[in-house]
Parts: C-alpha cells; sequence; structure tokens
C-alpha cells in the first residue's frame, strides 16, 4: 500500500504537509515505502533530514504547482508537471494507490477526474465529508465537485454515500435523506423532485427530504446536496464553530470552555479527520484542507489508507448495478 | 403603536404565545392598547385573566388557522378567516402597524404579500434574520421566501438588507456580500454572476462573494443568498448550535458549559432574536420561529416595535430609487 501526497498544495505547504508527514514516519504510523512524495527534492530532504528521518520515502520531483488562485482546468494544461497532475499520474500506473492533495480543490477534482477516469457507469464526481453528529458520524456529499447536479447525479451520490458509509463509518445499512428546505416530497427544484421521486421507488434505504436543522441529529447517516449547497454547508458549520471557539477564548469563562468547545467542534475540523473524499473517479482521492497545518497529515494520511483498504469502490460499482435501473434518466 | 399578533400560529399555539403576551403586559413592556390579539376570545381572556391582567388587549376572534403543513394558497383560499389573513388585513385596515406570526411561514408571506402588496419597485418579498458574529449582529437573507431568485431579486435583497442592516442594527454603511463557494467572480450560478456583476457596478457597499466559513467572522453585515441556501444554512447554524448544547450537557464537563453554550448560541437562537423579518411587502412583518415557547414573545414584540418605529421600508424604497438603474435588468 502506497499513499502519493502531493508535498506542494496548500497554504502552507511545502513545510506543514512535510512536517506532518515525517512525524507520521517519526511515530511509526507509516513506514517510508508506504509513501510518495511529489515536491521538490532537496527540500524534501532536507526538511525530512533535519526532522530525525533517517530513511526519506520514494520522492517524484517536482517544483510546479497549482496555486489556489488558479483556474483548474487552465492550470492543468499549462503545467504537465503540476504536483497533483504527478499524484494522479503516480496513481494511473499503479505506483500509488491513492493521493492525498491538500491544494487547489477545483485541480483536484479536475485532474482526478481527467486522469483517473471515472468509475464505470458513474457520471460525476462528489466530494463527501463525515461530520460528527448526535448519531455518530454521517456522510455530506456533494461538498463542491458539482454545483449544479442533474437528478441523476443526486441519485448516484445517494449510492456512493451509502456505499461510503457502511465501508468508512460501519453503518449497516445506512439511511439516505435529501437535504431540503422542507420535509415534503413537493419541496425544492425540480432536480429535488426527479431524485425524491426516485429514491423514494428504489430500494435504497431512503427517508425522504430532511431540513437542515436536523443535519446534526442522527436522521440519516448520509446527506445529499448539489455541490453548491453541500459546500455552504460544510463551510457554514466550518465558520461557526470557528466563531465559537474564538468567542469562547474572548469570554470570561477561560481555556475550560474553549477545550471542551474545540473537542465538540471535531465535527467542523478537517484537522481531525483528514479530508474529504473525493467519491466516482476511478481511484482514491482525499481532499484536505487547503488551510491543513501538520497536525492534519497524519489523519489524513490514515483517512486515505482506511479508503483504500476497506475498497469502497467496488462497493459503489455493486451498487450501482443494483440501482442503476432506478436512477433518473440522463437527458 | 399597535401589533397584531397571531395567537394561534405556532407549534406551541394558543398556549405559549398567550403566555408570552400576559408576561409582556404584566411586565410593563407593553401597554394592552399596544396589541391586537387576534385568535379565540374565551381563550385568550380566561388565560391572560388567570394570569393577573386585568385590562385585556383588543382582540379579533377567530378560531381558524392554517396549520404547519398545510400548502400556504390552499390553506389561505379556504379559510378567509384563518387568523394570519385578519392579522394581514388589520395592518392593511390601519388598526395595526405591524404584526407577529409563528406559524407556517409560507402562509405568512402569502398572506402578506398579497394582502399587503409589495414596496413600491420591489418585486418580491425576502426574509431577513439577524445572527451574531465576531463582528457584532449581522443579516442573512432572503432565508426562504424565495428560493429561486432571479438576478434583479437578488440586488433588491442586497439594498432591502442593507436598509435594514443600518436602520436595525446601527451599521452606518454595512457591507454586503453575495454568499458563494468561492471569492471570484467567476464563481456560482449565472444568477450569483450576474447579480454580482450589477452590486460590483453598483455605488452600493459591496465587498463581493463571500463564503460560508467567513459569514461570522465580521467581513460583511448583510449576506445575500437564494431563500433554498439562506433557508439551508439559518437552519444548519440552528441544528449545529442544538446539537453543541445537546453534546455539551450529555459530556462530563457539565452546566458550565452549557450555560457559556447557550450564551454564545444567541447566534442562532430565535427566541432570542425575536424573529425574521420580510422585507419587500408593503408593511411590517415579522415570522416568529414555529418552536417558539413563550419567551420568544417579548423578544418578537420588541422586534416588531424597533421595525415598525425605525421605518425600514420608507428607507428601502429610497435606496431603491437610488440604486434602481444598478440593477439587472429583467427578462
Amino acid at each position: 500500500m502506497r499513499i502519493a501526497v502531493d508535498v506542494l498544495g496548500g497554504d502552507h505547504a511545502p513545510y506543514e504537509i512535510l512536517k506532518g508527514v515525517g512525524e507520521a514516519l517519526l511515530g511509526g504510523a507509516f513506514m517510508p515505502s508506504e509513501l510518495l512524495l511529489v515536491g521538490p527534492e532537496e527540500v524534501i530532504t532536507a526538511q525530512l533530514t533535519e526532522m530525525g528521518c533517517t530513511e526519506i520515502p520514494p520522492i517524484r520531483h517536482t517544483e510546479v504547482f497549482i496555486a489556489g488562485h488558479e483556474k483548474p482546468v487552465v492550470g492543468l494544461r499549462s503545467k504537465p508537471d503540476a504536483s497533483i497532475s504527478l499524484c494522479v499520474q503516480a496513481v494511473r500506473g499503479g505506483e500509488a494507490d491513492g493521493l492525498i492533495a491538500f491544494g487547489n480543490t477545483g485541480a483536484t477534482v479536475a485532474a482526478a477526474t481527467m486522469g483517473l477516469g471515472m468509475l464505470p457507469g458513474i457520471r460525476r464526481p462528489g466530494i463527501a465529508v463525515t461530520i460528527l453528529g448526535l448519531g455518530g458520524r454521517f456522510v455530506l456529499l456533494d461538498a463542491g465537485a458539482n454545483p449544479t447536479p442533474k437528478p441523476e447525479h443526486l441519485f448516484q451520490y445517494s449510492l456512493m454515500g451509502a456505499a461510503y458509509a457502511r465501508d468508512l463509518l460501519g453503518h449497516e445499512n445506512p439511511r439516505i435523506g435529501l437535504l431540503n428546505i422542507g420535509g415534503e416530497a413537493s419541496k425544492g427544484s425540480d432536480v429535488l423532485k426527479s431524485c425524491h421521486s426516485a429514491l423514494g421507488n428504489s430500494s435504497l434505504n431512503f427517508v425522504g427530504n430532511v431540513e437542515g436543522n436536523h443535519l446534526f441529529s442522527g436522521e440519516a447517516e448520509v446527506f445529499v446536496a448539489d455541490g453548491f449547497v453541500g459546500n455552504m454547508v460544510l463551510k457554514v458549520v466550518e465558520g461557526f464553530a470557528e466563531y465559537l471557539v474564538t468567542a469562547a477564548s474572548r469570554s470570561e469563562s477561560g481555556d475550560g470552555v474553549k477545550s471542551t468547545l474545540r473537542h465538540l467542534l471535531g465535527a467542523a475540523d478537517f484537522s481531525e479527520v483528514g479530508g474529504a473524499t473525493l467519491l466516482g473517479v476511478n481511484g482514491v482521492v482525499l481532499i484536505g484542507h487547503g488551510r491543513s497545518h501538520a497536525n492534519a497529515v497524519l489523519p489524513a494520511l490514515e483517512a486515505v489508507r482506511k479508503d483504500i483498504e476497506v475498497g469502497v469502490n467496488r462497493h459503489i460499482i455493486e451498487s450501482l448495478a443494483a440501482h442503476q435501473s432506478e436512477a433518473p434518466s440522463v437527458k
């Protein structure tokens, strides 16, 4: 098992990414041979050596990367040696079993989609995040890959999310909810109504529309939304959590409350859960947070490993075969 | 100044609504003559008398109401004496200066839109909520009146929200942000792009697209979104806050943390802020939370009063006149 690590992606790359890699190696969580570091060879070797690593993982050298503000497809075309592209190539070529990237999310999605292709029968990739609620961890997707999905895409997100919740979170028969602004089947856009109808007629474990205030209350293990709404929900929760921690630390109640909040807010903390999984592409792709510091790296690596080991893609394909006839037809 | 109170709307009506009304009267916050109670006369009189009120506010008797699950327009047509309709009539007829309703939001929006009409030049109503963040209270709209707005509607929400933030929250020159999934002008739907362009070319204090994780960080005082996204964001914050309080009370840290959280979570607590204001209709309409208990009533009343006293509608009309030529054209 080997994971390609994009050392150049993210706001604090490469220093924080390498710091996290070094800690993962020194702590014994990963063997050097389990990693493939994609980035500037000298910098990687120097920093890891200075940290005390005696054996350096294999390196795919590049100094090129897609910055956060770059347009993904333009960047990928003009920079064939961009670190994310080399990571994808490593997965496609079998040198790595999965990749972790903390950089430009759009570039990661585009590079993975073009470079790895889709799982057979899957139309569009979706980003799955896991969040902690009263019923334990649940899956929210799509968190931003596909802002204007067709009903069939949402249907496929449902089954991909269910496979993911089963494999990664251990929910035996995950309940699927469609994020909407009302519980009735007649609520929301035509796209949502069409998907609601197809899911209701399917053999998937669909519990219907779920409103945002029930996201955390344990009514489903999989919440499906378009990429605009899913991304917005995820970021609002993240921002709200940050606000609460900041506000708590400013208040008189001091460190006790702050640490309790931090603990509770594992919910929205990427550095605890490792990152978001890009589902639907023919490979294992974890999307770390652009703002990741070193402490996010080990959880990210462990998340990719788990993704790889549980074989969620195989289960997605199986589920697709079982439910394809129930999906809304493509126009 | 008189406020029409829909005594029959909401999950805990009429008992909790009347309990709150009684407390507002007994505490001296409102004079009986400042209220017009719309609901069952005997029940109102009995409960308020039992609470110790010696003078009962004027009552508009009805026993009919639109339940939470009813389709708004169908309900309004089949029940001409529904409490929300009588509240609207009281405002239209000048017997009341504003209304507060805790019931079916869709019915309130529809009754107000049809019964009061729109402010001159305003195309569609929008629901404005205020939320607490690091920069103080800010305005989010539309929180659900108009799930699929045109660019012009969003533009008008911007200027209505700015007038509201100035009048109600005291922000001198409120910054307006467009909730989006990226900061670049090219992000999001065609509707958002068109609105972004118009706002950027306008003389409104537009700060551009703002992502969900910055909703609470004080980057703007007005956040504009379509009614689907705005409603989802509001409810997710509400649900997340409830989750945190529940999780905190289950944890070992106990009551101290719980009370600190409750304090912080005024952010998402309707019972503290009173309700959401329906902007754009030709009248003052406050939408309380369906789950309101008695403690939500006084803040709601005070919120309507403030809405009435500051004259936000006049300022919306003035702002519209100043910015109408900058708006995206209607197709």
